[in-house]
């Protein structure tokens, strides 16, 4: 099943606030959502990495999404990940969140089991998107799945309709840049969704050809990349560029993490939290177990890179 | 929680036979069983990585072990693995297997999620144990799982009671000796058990200090693994080393799918079930998907290598 | 040392022709060096990857950097690769190529030597700087070094006057661009030379910020590089891609080699000698031992390609 | 060339000890010798990875091998290593080591150059034995060069008469037996000789069918490694793996350096020379640039390993 037309626009990767008791905190997260709305994103991106899927009970992802589809109500497309180890768990996640109102799901290659063959992650997208009743969209994230999803990969699957779109979080450019111009030679893929999950580069992303942009910075400042989205469909290069170069500087927020004692993860997502948190927007910067919580300090530098972008 | 006293001997980790249609096939887990018990074995592993965890749902997760804990009855000691991306999802497969009757979880380091920081993984574990009602083992297995456990950890997490043992398939003997030397100075580690899920240095692994080994090729072969075990406790360490080397040559049947067609995992896997069913054992070959079948040439060769074994 | 300005505009990494018995082939490295110069690059890059530098004996790169200093009389600057495992050894590469006459030198952190911890890095370029008679650029190639090098090292040895320069040719243009920003900060840096490795984001790396680029592709095609470049530096963002594109799809030489038989170096450099050499630039398409030739169907199938851009 | 009788026993990497000036310290090198030749090693082995090799200049490796070969006159084979990125560098270093006296060279795969394909690690070792007047061994040494040597590799070349041993530092204990058990199958290879890199499982790897090892451990201890090879070798495997332990427990040096400040090889090629100079045998601790220099604390640690294995 593929798009009528392909998303495009900022979509962000929608974090999930939670409670100290590390329950889902729906009220936040409906702020959140409206945050992002009024930020003027063009779609909503729930269960993915920036919304700690790989943390959360099944019974807290169906509570994001039928929380967000409900409050949304038809008014923004709506993805969901349904981010499992292989197909048939991928399946299940499937079928709850499309049972939710998700419009899309967004589905990585196995990981754990070892089953990273081009002819396996083939008949995996295979046997989901025939079990899916909505689009399916690949998830190329190599800082989690290590197994890579190589660019002739995603056009064969594009040309047999398997695939819907491609969420691109590897980094790689280049590898970007080949699917999109692949896609040129396959006019059945005309609606094929192509979206950056990067923060860094979404300005050159775009002018590649992305269709739209994954950014989990976005949950704090959806204005600044709505803006470098419109500024980059009209063809401002330059101001593109400016409004970038702004929200690269405030991503330092994501590395506030003293690395001495906790992982990228922690930083990262801690940041986003803290910073949703300090701005009024959810009540609670915890995240999930086994995240360390910044500490006051680091909260501090965060606080003073948001004043610094006059987000505070 | 801690075990009365170590685990040792042969605990295969238990292929789960399934249907055509992918689903487990219960009377066959049932033989297999019966085959394992009767070949001599000491413990059971279910839900491991060679029992395709990570491709089977929920539902289908605890049909294994209802199955199998309902079979032994007590008679031998069951272990599951509860296989998720982080604490609270892993939580619940605790929650699940130990309600179905396990004796004892295992559980990786966190993955998918970014939380390989050693402050990250030990709060992980801690969690786990906390919420666990069973002993929790640590489970190493970097083809799966990225996020190596470093020996001091582990000797850390064991010291503290939160870590009731090892099962470490990393292949890395110098760190298994590590861990097996480092718990002499804790005393009240005595009845940490360490695991080895080696199928190729299971020898070495005991003459190393292993208690015990968690071989997928026992499923096969379990009276090879059976006798192994035995000759190595007798200090008979020639006789071990034989009976490893015959193992070894039987082991060339996990290579026997086509690497153009497929994955070494699809490989392995599929020469383990298809060696089960040129035994009669089990009723049919299928793995999950998206691991790719072996052909009917790949099936002969697995025939002729356990004719070699004089296992058909 | 630094430079007086920043190096700016297309360096191409200069291959090195080979006779069949695989040494260097002066005439038809002379005649690449003249078919560069009437492209319009803008300098050029002696022993490097694309140079096969880590084949050639030292006796062979001392001949390359002669011939090639000789021949451009100082026209252009020549960049040399000082490419070897750790301090000492490079300082001699150092020595050899000023000596023949190179106007800076190229060099990775130490790779083999287990010398991949940030303060090792940084010694090691302190201590080349220190016995470098010309300024010193850094080389990211994580292919072929795995250790990287972090924007805030590469900014930190620049503010020293250490590195004169980054040739980046990691292919993850977000760290790119933290160090183009970066230097922003560091008026003292005003004439450190950002140069990126990519062959199919040179548009992209332009608008963030490069000052120039080392594509190994510009050896075929020089003149489409310096087209590209010119196109940006004039904003013109349309053309440029359109330019760029067309690159990309020259690219597809470099993957003319079966992948059943060869690794991808074989394959992208064999291409791009086989390319000179089907354009009547250079005599022989060999590349040094190990490597492994392209077929003559592979040969064909990149004269195609050649013919297609209109190369041929 | 093959060997006429498998090299056995323990062959040290010779440590290369340095002056202030990080110039090669000819009297205390033959110090060195003197202890690990007094210490009943059966072989030494020069320019590996612990003597440094990566870090030393032609012109030091060469005094090296003159050195030691010149002060052992034949009482010993000497190998050594012939250390560099692809086929014609390291014919270079052949032709350099063996002309110094040199019985055996030692080879890894190609590193930074782009040559991993099997067909090209075979081509490198068929060009190189082709070109060497002694015979060749294959070296695995993954920390720090990526291409690994697989098992069906080693066995094909060694069936050829291309190499005449193997020495693995992979850690790899599994596909070190392959390597093991699959020499039997081809009577040609008899006097192929297969030893460990380890210091860890040395034991283990007698057990499974090592010829011999060479631990950069038995720099410090030589009579502790001779001890336990002639255990291993008398069928006293619990002696062996008690001396083993012993060893695994002075091991610890390698880790008295902060990893905050520098990275493992520092710290252990750091901590085997501080032990050497600490026990007088060499003047001076100094590793090679751009390695840390471990601090006055960490000295004092490796002090008080050495007195608790009284050889302090």
């Amino acid at each position: 099943m593929t798009f009528a037309a392909p998303l495009t626009g900022v979509v962000p990767p929608v974090c999930t606030p939670l409670t100290e008791e590390r329950e889902v905190d729906v009220p936040s997260l409906l702020r959140l959502v409206e945050h992002l709305v009024e930020g003027g994103v063009h779609g909503l991106f729930v269960l993915g990495s920036t919304s700690e899927a790989a943390y959360l009970t099944d019974r807290q992802r169906r509570q994001v999404v039928e929380a967000v589809v409900g409050y949304v109500g038809g008014q923004l497309p709506v993805l969901a990940g349904a981010i499992d180890m292989a197909t048939a768990r991928v399946l299940e996640h499937v079928a709850a969140v499309t049972a939710a109102g998700a419009q899309a799901v967004v589905v990585t290659a196995p990981f754990y089991a070892r089953a990273a063959h081009p002819a396996e992650i083939a008949r995996h997208y295979r046997r989901v998107a025939a079990g899916s009743p909505v689009p399916v969209l690949a998830y190329d994230i190599p800082v989690s799945v290590p197994a890579r999803l190589p660019a002739a990969l995603v056009l064969q699957l594009a040309a047999e309709g398997v695939l819907a779109g491609l969420k691109d979080s590897s980094g790689d450019l280049g590898g970007f840049r080949e699917v999109v111009t692949g896609l040129r030679a396959h006019p059945e893929t005309a609606a094929f969704s192509v979206l950056t999950g990067s923060e860094l580069i979404t300005d050159a992303a775009l002018a590649v050809g992305a269709d739209g942009a994954v950014p989990g910075l976005a949950n704090v400042d959806p204005h600044g990349y709505v803006r470098l989205y419109r500024l980059a469909r009209a063809g401002d290069w330059d101001g593109a560029r400016a409004e970038q170069e702004r929200l690269c500087a405030l991503f330092a927020i994501t590395r506030a993490g003293d690395p001495a004692r906790m992982g990228a993860g922690s930083s990262a997502l801690g940041a986003f939290k803290t910073a949703l948190h300090l701005r009024g927007i959810i009540d609670c910067p915890a995240t999930a177990d086994p995240q360390i919580p910044l500490s006051h300090e680091e909260t501090q530098q965060i606080a003073r890179l948001l004043a610094a972008a006059e987000l505070l």
